[in-house]
């Protein structure tokens, strides 16, 4: 079935040619011919030294797999021809024994993909071969150590032997002879090592090592197409959402040789320094080496340029220095290779007696920080527009410079040291257990969370902490990866701690800290400090300035900021937030000096008794929301009505318990009855919401109270209007709308008369329900329907696909790994399901009210790939907390790009 | 604004005359001018004596509200030329002091609604028309006892004077004066009576009773419209789904007079029997009285037809015997009623000095039971088709019919009464705790739940129950109107019952009854029963069979059974099920000799832990799905996969814990681990449904081969195919879907092949997540995709609206009082929201599968208006409970009527 698929064309060019004079791809073929191959194609048609060679299509794999991996009819033929023509350009012959023709074969993806077969070099070389390539070199010892590399290599990737079989060979052959390093090794040496090579091949393999040239040649083209269903690549491929069916190409290339004496070479280079993106060549070479040595840092490469030596204090000379002719040749070649493709290169290069080859160029990978400069660099250069600039930087790494750091100049005492796990710098007080760390956080408190290793249960632990350190576990730790994920700090598998989690201590060297002291994590370094270091906030200035501004340049959405402390919303502001897009007022409740009153409330008898607890509450409010609208002056501030289960308000645990009832005046017997009442067995579709509001008006009317109070006295000392936008949360019905602001309204109006201030404001609702999405319509329709929608995408997400956000983790990961999703529906919108119901309630809102103001305060405005979803569904602005902003402002700006260029 | 909404026609007419030779209106008036004035005039049309007079409509109360509580111009003069007509009718004049047109004044709805002001009697007398009436009539003390009702009427109607004050006086004049009835009262007493009254109303309003006849009549009217918005009519409106501004009509009537002496008389008759159905007349007369004399029943009415009057043992004469020439027209006029309305008439009339008057005919209300034979029997007659028949039973009611109930010819030991609150009969253990009678169920007990009354959280115990008895509460109580809902039986209010919660027992007389002791109850009678009382089942037969077979012969919509147990099946098919919509397969776990098994695959290390657990349960899953298959004999059965939260089956208290980690052989901290380890903060989105088999596919493999074996066996023995859907619970993503779908198809090819059968069946999905139903041409398309849709709509509505059904009877209370519900969700279907994901996945799934099937299988499929829904919406089927079958056939074909009949 899968057959019919495949593109029919009656002619499909199958192998392309580059570097024979002809060169049949270009840059653009990137889905063809794969990355590597179509880039070198390209170069080849630049006039750049190119060695021949060619370019079986991702097609060919497609074909492969489709009919039960064999290769289709005619290939063979194909291949044939262009190796004559390759053998024509370099005059030589595969599988001659007088002048053989070696090739090496890659494979090469569309995109470079971890687990995939690599290299295979000096293929074409037997034991005859081997003889002619000694004659025409007139370097024996150079020919057998080029047929050793082979065996070992194609052995290892398509026979499959275990490679250190041959490393204990070559040990072993070295140990006896007394030689140290590779270079002692003569000709007889590795003609030696060859022998025992090919024994270990027949004795693991059953079958002699390949001396056909054809043999082994077929045997590296099956290995790639192979390898591209290999476990590891296709765990790749699913964590990455890389499709199967594009499969790999592969290159086959005639050998050049770096290692063919003093005037030849190898090395790597980058177009700029990928770690500042400053404007300078980058880069090491081996003389006398191939390809592997330089990163196999067996010997130490040098600098190519005479500055980078001279700031390492290296004492081996640059190729600068060495070669200048041919430095000079590479220098116009990186010039011309950065204005064909625009970007800093990532380039390999081989120089064979003198002679300069280029093997490899492509887009460098970078820090974000040398990202952002790059970007900018080029664009002041002339070579890109700011549009360009702006899509050059990955949104979803901006993260990681916006997390605050420690001085420099802050005295610190480092206790331990991990692996720099997720950037930032974090203190807070030591918390051994999740539930804590989210309880301790309940109550204003700043924790890290301190585990041996975490587990998918610890999830919400993780979130409520700073920081996040664990004494066991990798880069790729569960810690790491979430902490990564969440934007908080984290140093991992620092082992020279001791955790007791009875004793509630961790111990290192003589040091014992115990549950509640301070300390403070550096993850950008893995540094484990004693107390609180000072930090340092990270600063928008510079090449980040420059590309966010042009981000904002481009942008239509809006971007606010979720926030609900006065801290908050100056980092937000500090970072662009152009509003509040949602202010979660209940989490000034949950401060010690003021739970008592909301717990009152919740416990009064009647509704006198809650007005008299809701009295002591509306002071407290109303300073907050006047510290909001201060901070904003004048940008919208959107608040949200009360909206958690009550239950969450009250003490759950025996012992607490009966320390509230006494300090609430209430029999303990009446405050249980009480927390039993509130118990529901889905909170999440419980009482809450404007549940609450409708049950209880008096709660609505405080918060009214407080925010058009609030917003009067802020008005008046700032001088600046405050047009509080009021979000009822939780609706589904319009009565329910309706009902809630009809209190509002009046409120609104008793504080007019009460004042005598001009009071604007607006009233709208979260759309967090699919009933609300689909009824989105009645909501927002005629006099009175909800002037502003903010989708609430992380209920929206929890009810559309019936996953419980608290409960998901162990759901998630069994997901991920089957192939289910593809990312976490909490971390990026679920654009066909939960997006679907963002689209219906944005247009049915809009057809009855057109203009109306449409956000999203989910987690998901944060996220890249959700904000170009908000961006092509028209909504007005995206909310995120704070430290996200300007990742949701670039974001905001690239699909504001993205879409004019794909004519949206 | 709301005038605007008011049809603004450019001459509205406003009165409408009848009865004066001229009948304005008629019977398909309704709505302009409300049932009774509309019949009024449609008899009046008809030729029968109508007393003359004339409606004002239901816009000029719309209008009197529109312009704030104030009549429209020009009424005054449009209703005085329409008394002036009535007047001229009947030879006299409103207010006239020698011949005075006396009328009554009556408000009229479209639907009569309790709460409105009724009727007012006489108005147009004041101290000197009644003297007119007096000499006109010759008989003073008929005219002064008119008066001193009208007073009382008014007074207490439109003067809002409480009626105590006038019995007060009335009965202290009778002390008094010696007398101990009304009819010792002479004319002078009568006087005497009015005088005090008078007085009595100017004292307590502070003005003389209203001498003008002309303010009389305007005040009544304005009482009327007046109280379309009393708390009571609102409140009844709300609970109805009346709409405000129907508004309702008035009607003005020229009195008629049924207390002229010995040849006058009036009463209320039925055309049938509206008890049982019986074609007989039926009513009862007083002589010598007014109409709510009858009412009143001060006197005992004597009985219309000779034949009743000897049935009832009753003294007194029929009226056929008293007024044979009387009660032959009456005869007459009720044929031609019956063939106008074509339906049983519920009719009122007055005899006045020999001449019959007719005042109101509207349908009768009647028992479902006479409401099936008079649809059949008027269907037999040719009076109406089949398809009227099916249309006028009302679905609801017929689940009254449906249940067991006690065998006449059984011995019974009666213990206590109470009210028959729900009707059926019910035997079971007694249990005083709804947690008890849910987790007593769960192990497949019978229970009765005892309470002194219930509340909102023993909802979940009354679903689980057989019955329910209470001790305390009314037809009205929670327990009532619950029990009615979820058609349990139930006695309430059975006071001479004593519970001791504390020590679980329930004592009557000298009886004493523990927890676990076996009564029964009588909802039909409201007795309570030692011991288990032999029950007679409910047959289908007679008018029920006839009806429901032309019921069948109208409905395009299959109605299949929810189904679990051979018990459920049996009686499913009784009723006429079609097949098993949905079989839960984890209810046959809950099973105290099958729970182990479950527990240990729970609690099972590894995956061959878990397979050594499902061995165990395949043979017993197998004979389950044997014996459903057999019963259901070649029709459908849908078999879903298990669903709930694994939690569901561990054990949650200490002391069962312990058991049951000794009955497994596991640690008690194991147990414990694995129940912690599956604890969930919202069960309802956690991990259930297709996430617990892609979490273990070992558990689909057994129970597909339970399915599949069970069908093979079932074949042999019936010979007669099986084809069993298998449905894959809570998918929201096509991936789980294939998972899955891979896992069966694997087992059913190894069945086919162990076995050598033929073997076919269909592999389809719950529709019960919002994304689910969004995704459907996903979920549906394509090879390989769901062969059939079943909408789960009760975690559809949980999902849709986000509200757990579980927690949401305190909510559901609180929106039905603010009238945010008109109807419990969960009960009917919210069209406009869940109904729309229903339409959104029957569309979707069927654009890329033509002829997918499609049910629903919440409990909505037992509920009329959500039938009638599902019929609208092109379902295949519903689904649901056994009894509640026959109320989804009868509400399916009624379905098919209602459309066809709007050209559907």
């Amino acid at each position: 079935m899968k057959a019919r698929t495949m593109p029919q064309r009656t002619t499909p060019k199958r192998v392309y040619l580059f570097g024979t004079g002809q060169s049949d791809g270009a840059a653009h073929m990137k889905e063809l011919l794969g990355g590597k191959g179509a880039n070198l194609a390209e170069m080849a048609s630049l006039g750049l030294p190119v060695p021949p060679g060619f370019t079986i299509t991702t097609e060919v794999c497609t074909a492969y797999y489709a009919n039960g991996r064999s290769l289709p009819d005619g290939l063979k033929e194909d291949v044939e021809a262009a190796l004559a023509e390759v053998g024509k350009a370099v005059g030589a012959t595969f599988g001659d024994i007088k002048s053989p023709l070696l090739v090496s074969v890659r494979s090469g993806a569309r995109a470079s993909m971890p687990g995939m077969m690599d290299t295979i070099l000096n293929l074409g070389l037997n034991d005859e071969t081997v003889k002619g390539l000694a004659a025409k070199s007139g370097n024996a010892r150079f020919a057998y150590d080029s047929y050793r590399r082979f065996i070992q290599m194609y052995a290892d990737v398509v026979l499959e032997v275990d490679h250190g079989i041959f490393e204990d060979i070559l040990d072993n052959h070295k140990n006896l002879n007394g030689h140290s390093l590779d270079t002692d090794l003569q000709a007889d040496d590795w003609l030696a090592v060859i022998d025992e090579y090919k024994e270990a091949v027949a004795s693991e393999t059953g079958k002699p090592f390949p001396q056909s040239t054809s043999e082994q040649l077929w045997g590296a083209i099956g290995a790639v197409f192979g390898s591209w269903q290999n476990a590891r690549a296709n765990t790749y491929r699913r964590l990455h959402g890389i499709p199967d069916n594009w499969g790999t190409a592969v290159n086959v290339q005639a050998m050049v040789f770096g290692n063919l004496g003093e005037a030849s070479a190898t090395g790597v280079a980058f177009t700029r320094n990928p770690s500042t993106g400053a404007r300078e060549l980058y880069g090491e070479f081996l003389v006398n080496a191939q390809g592997e040595d330089v990163v196999a840092g067996i010997r130490t490469p040098q600098p190519l340029t005479d500055k980078a030596r001279k700031q390492s204090g290296e004492k081996a000379p640059s190729l600068e220095a060495l070669m200048p002719k041919t430095f000079a040749e590479l220098t116009g070649i990186f010039s011309k290779l950065e204005s064909r493709y625009r970007d800093m290169q990532d380039i390999e290069f081989t120089i064979q007696e003198g002679r300069l080859w280029m093997l490899q160029t492509r887009s460098g990978k970078r820090t974000t920080e040398a990202a952002l400069r790059i970007a900018a660099d080029l664009c002041a250069e002339g070579v890109i527009s700011r549009e360009e600039a702006v899509m050059r930087i990955d949104a979803n790494a901006l993260d990681q410079l916006l997390h605050p750091t420690i001085d420099p100049a802050a005295e610190k005492h480092v206790v331990a040291t991990g692996l720099p796990a997720s950037p930032g710098a974090a203190s807070g007080e030591i918390v051994f257990d999740a539930d804590e760390a989210e309880k301790l956080k309940g109550l204003g408190k700043e924790v890290i969370l301190v585990r041996v290793e975490t587990s998918p249960e610890d999830i919400h632990g993780m979130h409520a902490a700073a920081g996040i350190l664990t004494t066991r576990g990798g880069m790729t730790s569960h810690a790491a990866v979430v902490a990564r994920g969440m934007g908080r700090p984290c140093v991992c598998g620092a082992g020279a701690l001791r955790i007791d989690y009875q004793a509630g201590t961790l111990t290192v060297g003589g040091e014992t800290f115990r549950k509640g002291d301070v300390i403070t994590i550096d993850g950008g370094k893995g540094e484990v400090l004693k107390g609180r270091v000072k930090m340092r906030q990270p600063e928008l200035s510079g090449d980040f300035a420059r590309i966010m501004a042009w981000a904002d340049e481009a942008r239509v959405l809006g971007v606010r900021a979720n926030a609900d402390t006065p801290r908050e919303a100056k980092q937000a502001r500090d970072f662009g937030a152009e509003g509040i897009g949602l202010c979660r007022t209940e989490h000034m409740f949950f401060d010690e000096s003021r739970i008592l009153a909301m717990r009152e409330m919740i416990c009064a008898d009647d509704e006198a008794g809650r007005r008299r607890a809701l009295a002591k509450m509306l002071p407290m409010q109303r300073a907050d929301f006047e510290d909001l609208f201060e901070i904003m002056a004048g940008l919208p501030v959107t608040i949200r009505l009360l909206d958690p289960p009550l239950h969450e308000f009250l003490p759950h645990e025996a012992r607490e318990a009966e320390a509230v009832a006494k300090a609430l005046n209430v029999p303990l017997d009446k405050l249980k009855a009480r927390v039993s009442e509130l118990h529901e067995f889905n909170p999440m579709l419980g009482f809450r919401g404007c549940r609450l509001a409708i049950r209880y008006p008096e709660i609505t009317e405080m918060q009214a109270r407080a925010i058009f109070e609030g917003a009067v006295n802020a008005a008046k000392r700032t001088g600046k209007p405050v047009v509080p936008e009021v979000m009822i949360p939780l609706v589904a019905y319009r009565a329910e709308f309706d009902l809630l602001r009809d209190v509002i309204v009046k409120v609104a109006e008793a504080v007019r008369r009460e004042t005598g201030a001009e009071l604007t404001y607006q009233i709208g609702t979260m759309i967090e329900l699919p009933r609300a999405a689909l009824k989105a319509a009645e909501i927002a329709g005629g006099e009175g329907g909800a002037e502003f929608f903010s989708f609430g995408t992380n209920d929206l997400t929890q009810t559309c696909l019936g996953l419980s956000r608290d409960d998901a983790a162990p759901i998630l990961a069994n997901y991920m790994e089957r192939a289910i999703f593809e990312v976490d529906p909490f971390v990026s919108i679920d654009q066909e399901g939960v997006g679907e119901l963002v689209r219906i309630g944005t247009e049915r809102g809009r057809k009855v009210r057109p203009g109306l103001k449409v956000g999203i305060c989910g987690e998901h405005g944060g996220d890249p790939d959700s904000v170009d979803f908000c961006h092509r569904t028209g909504l007005d602005y995206v909310s995120c907390s704070a430290f996200r902003v300007p990742v949701a402002r670039l974001a905001a700006g690239q699909a504001a790009i993205r879409a004019k260029s794909a004519g949206l």
